[in-house]
């Protein structure tokens, strides 16, 4: 099966407040998802607040997160950065650390035009050897990728996958349909955004790039399984019980209610990068019971 | 006269493709803007990549400039990363190094929420006693602020202006009254999108937060004067005559343009921070054909 293929698992990179990595509960993190048995492991990602983190603090994650797994799970690690140069860097440290894929997102500040972005992941994808997955998110990187941009970033030997946020009109099956037009056959598409995985997974999505499998896996993987087989029934059920928290999600951002839930669940003390904040009392106190409603129901499959 | 009223000169912060800085070219581009005479200095704003260089290339610029300078022209420092400690830091050294404002720009990746902003930029106003100008662009921070926030940020004591996007509605008298309805006496609201800056200061704008003043000061400053003054004939000439590199800028945007203007002024080689491509040579040769029309006009004084 392909790198890009099933559940991605996207844990958050518990940091103290000067943006150093906590180890030990990285660890934690990491040790629950593999015992779920997802497709792969998405460091550094959104979720994981690459953007937050020094250069060095992401190499650091990298080689920790590798020596923790040690190849039980597939590793692929996110390594945008505003700068060409650093992003080459952070993919040639990724390969040596042992990640076995990347994935790329065109952080912008200045507006990118879409010929800069394509030699950006041109360069990348030359100097790095390891499969790349199209970051695509316009709603925190600030660029959107049209249909013809990705035809020609797939057309580059090792760029083999691409994350999609969901589409707005809800479409799944007519943006596979067209994304797939353009692209040669293996070439993987998943989406983002939890709440509608279930629906992506369906309508024929190769895979689910998930925040909530961060901090449950079980759940992510039994859903992804049940979509994927075609079993309607069973992903609905599993999409019902994770709907509180993610009802949560889209009402503070997933960022800061996961930030609630490892807090709840594990109560390290970790927070987001500030100016990001820890949701207030009330909000926390909402988390916690939709987190209690949705364990209660996954219980009692 | 205020810090934040008049004309903010915004240089390009002259690099090699590693982004490191090269002083003598930001020598050259700071002289030139000196001899103008405008009422300050905007270093490491959007036009000068603060976002895209290493905080210890932007300390070392800062250090550079304020070296160059020696107190000739008001010196602001733009200080916005994606994290407070990191602004902290950076306007901590900016002081230190004998700035004499911050330029505060709530760069975001995960969406920011008011309070967040508010709490961020109270933090660092708190952490350095410099007067802070806070930096508006939505369409580079992905941040926007209403005017509820303006009212709560600028009644901290050491947060004194504001530079503003260009309005959409064009109504620049509208929204200077809206703003000053909300913000105490002596609260200066500037604005940046160059095109838009001569309608801006005949309508009242305290100031301007020029690009083109990173290049061509001269223009720019006598320009400023004019408006400021409310001689509508003098500013609309200097306008007419920077126009045509003002088109170009709203096409290829200001950043490409820039580094264009300043290869045909210096041959330096300078280039923008990659992923950002110096523009192609069709464009470069509308970009010389734009600048000699306008020297020539500024020339026919």
């Amino acid at each position: 099966m392909s790198l890009f293929a099933g559940l991605s698992a996207f844990p958050l990179t518990p940091t103290d407040l000067k943006g150093r990595l906590k180890p030990d509960v990285l660890e934690k993190h990491l040790e629950r998802i593999v015992s779920a048995k997802p497709a792969s492991i998405g460091l550094l990602g959104s979720t994981g607040s690459y953007a937050y983190l020094t250069l060095e603090e992401r190499r650091r994650t990298v080689r920790v997160a590798a020596q923790i797994l040690r190849g039980r799970t597939p590793l692929i690690v996110g390594i945008g950065t505003l700068r060409t140069d650093q992003t080459v860097e952070l993919g040639k440290d990724a390969a040596n650390e042992g990640a076995d894929g990347l994935l790329l997102a065109p952080v912008s500040y200045q507006k990118l035009t879409d010929d800069e972005v394509y030699r950006h992941f041109e360069t990348v994808a030359a100097a790095v050897s390891l499969p790349v997955c199209i970051y695509n998110n316009p709603s925190t990187t600030n660029f959107t990728f049209g249909h013809a941009l990705i035809e020609r970033l797939s057309k580059l030997p090792n760029i083999l996958a691409i994350k999609m946020p969901l589409p707005a009109d809800g479409d799944f099956a007519d943006e596979l349909l067209a994304i797939r037009t353009v692209t040669a056959d293996g070439f993987s598409v998943g989406y983002s955004g939890d709440w509608g995985a279930k629906d992506a997974l369906l309508a024929g999505a190769d895979s689910w790039f998930s925040v909530i499998a961060g901090l449950l896996p079980d759940a992510a993987v039994q859903l992804t399984r049940a979509a994927m087989k075609g079993d309607a029934l069973e992903a609905n059920r599993l999409h019902q019980a994770l709907e509180p928290i993610w009802l949560l999600f889209k009402e503070f951002g997933s960022f800061r209610v996961m930030y609630a839930v490892a807090s709840l669940l594990d109560n390290d003390g970790i927070e987001p990068p500030h100016p990001v904040q820890p949701l207030a009392q009330n909000a926390t106190e909402r988390v916690r019971t939709a987190l209690e409603a949705t364990l209660s129901k996954l219980q009692k499959a």
